[in-house]
């Protein structure tokens, strides 16, 4: 089933991305079609990512006990939102790599990536209003105000991750508005969508879109969790560790709070390589640890409580579940 | 008239960017009141620009006889899609100031105006959408499509626009998709929409819209032209001229075609800005002044045409026209 989905989904984003494939515009769709991994050095799965957000979107209408093709287009535009939001963070934070292969706006330089990005987030735009073909027009209309105001609270989570850099005054109460615009919106987005388009009621809807808020804030802050404590962050170069970032993270936020030894030396600046392991250590010490696992584990009893109500029928509700469960444990 | 008409541009365009109106996005929301020109230092009506784009939407509606207040939101949104263009072309064109005034990237840096101009792109999205309290959804999907289609249109001529800079191998027929895209696409936009809103059947849309795409290329041109042989360019400070710019405008791409001393001149290197009264004046004897200006002849008659068939009515009717004047003839 998931092997069917995921290469639907492939086909239905290059027929999307294809809107640009014309003699003009050559180098122009080859810069989307290289973000997308099809093309260029290091194509390829490994490329791609996972599609996880258009494959919630299809699960989730198929759980609904319909036609999950139909929800197709709805699926390639809300990874095309992803891929926009992901080449414009690539400029925002100086990024070099994307799945181990140079950035758009390094490779083109800045003013193609800023265009690329805008191109991509035009596409998603597009992709959506191709649901016109199964579903009458108050229904695709839903639809493009769910993605909307998805991206509105993407940009407002984006805004809130650039300004919190400069900002030594951050406490656990400015990590939810931020990570919640950031990761969960998209997330909660593609669950109300699949089962908006899934022709479930009111109430499944809300339920499937609060399941997936709260998955995609368990996934962050397990993801927090992992880039702190996971093999990669202890054992891998520097840039491995969020410590060595200076990213504000959940697991920070509760070290900064506490104000012991750990948020005395962070306030002092910059954290190397060679001190990583130790301040991880201190972390733990000061239950930051545990504190971002009770938060994770109040977000994936949330999750699940809502999956339970949203009620996923057949064969693609137990994938749903599966593949929550697989997002939600990988940092247990 | 005109002035009732941008008193309720300002007003909507206000309550559309306040969607970002709340506490925690306080400097999000103040990011786009400034360049919006509301906000900051140098606001006011010379900050704000003309809203030409969402007068001519207005103007169109109600010249085909329907209430113009209905149409506000699809102003609203081409005029957001206007400065989303203009945020994201300063970061590409490495511009300090606009209007005047301090540029959102150089004011609050890369990435915050990278996002500024993502929000302003969402918010025109979200403005489309608040047509459902006057039409019926297919009205609204059928203006939505229009208004991604346009942004599709305004990506490509931006990416042609950008890749034109490196490139020393362009005619006069790389100039007419590239302008198509960058400006003409979203004035036939307008115009477009406008006529929809109003309620005229599919031929006098069509008119309208061909009306529009032509008065976009022809308002372009005589601006290439004032860009060379304008009293600023040929009298003002160096950065008034497009020659310095290294700007492919029309009237160049006419010199390089024609392949005598000043495409020579150009091919040498950038040109300083001592030089600018005599090239200007030799690009005027090898005819590029002349062949621009049968170029925007053609593009204005074309415009007109398309204006007679699409026969606005009224008070709008004639206000529209004379918008159209006033914008073709700046350069004659």
């Amino acid at each position: 089933m998931l092997s069917e989905f995921l290469s639907a989904i492939e086909t239905e984003l290059q027929k999307q991305v294809a809107r640009l494939d014309e003699p003009r515009a050559k180098n122009f769709h080859e810069m989307l079609t290289y973000h997308m991994g099809w093309t260029g050095e290091g194509a390829g799965p490994e490329a791609t990512g996972k599609r996880i957000r258009p494959l919630i979107v299809l699960l989730t209408t198929a759980s609904c006990g319909a036609n999950w093709q139909f929800a197709l287009p709805a699926a390639a535009a809300v990874e095309l939102v992803h891929n926009f939001s992901l080449v414009h963070d690539d400029i925002e934070d100086n990024g070099e790599k994307r799945r181990g292969r140079t950035t758009v706006w390094k490779k083109w330089g800045l003013a193609q990536g800023v265009n690329a990005g805008d191109g991509l987030f035009v596409l998603s735009n597009l992709a959506l209003t191709d649901l016109e073909a199964d579903y009458p027009a108050p229904i695709v209309l839903r639809a493009a105000k769910i993605l909307h105001a998805t991206c509105l609270d993407l940009t407002r989570g984006q805004f809130l991750d650039i300004s919190y850099e400069a900002r030594t005054d951050l406490g656990v109460a400015d990590y939810w508005p931020m990570v919640s615009g950031k990761t969960a919106a998209l997330i909660a987005a593609c669950c109300q969508l699949g089962a908006l388009l899934g022709g479930a009621d009111e109430t499944r809807q809300e339920a499937y879109r609060a399941f997936g808020h709260y998955l995609g804030l368990a996934f962050q802050v397990q993801d927090d969790i992992l880039g702190i404590w996971g093999d990669e962050a202890l054992t891998g170069k520097s840039a491995a560790s969020d410590l060595v970032d200076g990213k504000k993270s959940l697991p920070v936020l509760f070290g900064l709070e506490k104000n012991g030894e750990f948020a005395k030396r962070w306030r002092q600046g910059p954290i190397h390589a060679e001190e990583v392991r130790a301040l991880a250590a201190l972390l733990e010490t000061e239950s930051a640890r545990t504190s971002a696992q009770d938060a994770a584990r109040q977000m994936t009893d949330l999750a699940l409580e809502n999956l339970r109500v949203a009620n996923p029928q057949g064969e693609a509700g137990e994938s749903l579940k599966q593949l929550a469960d697989k997002l939600l444990q990988r940092g247990a």
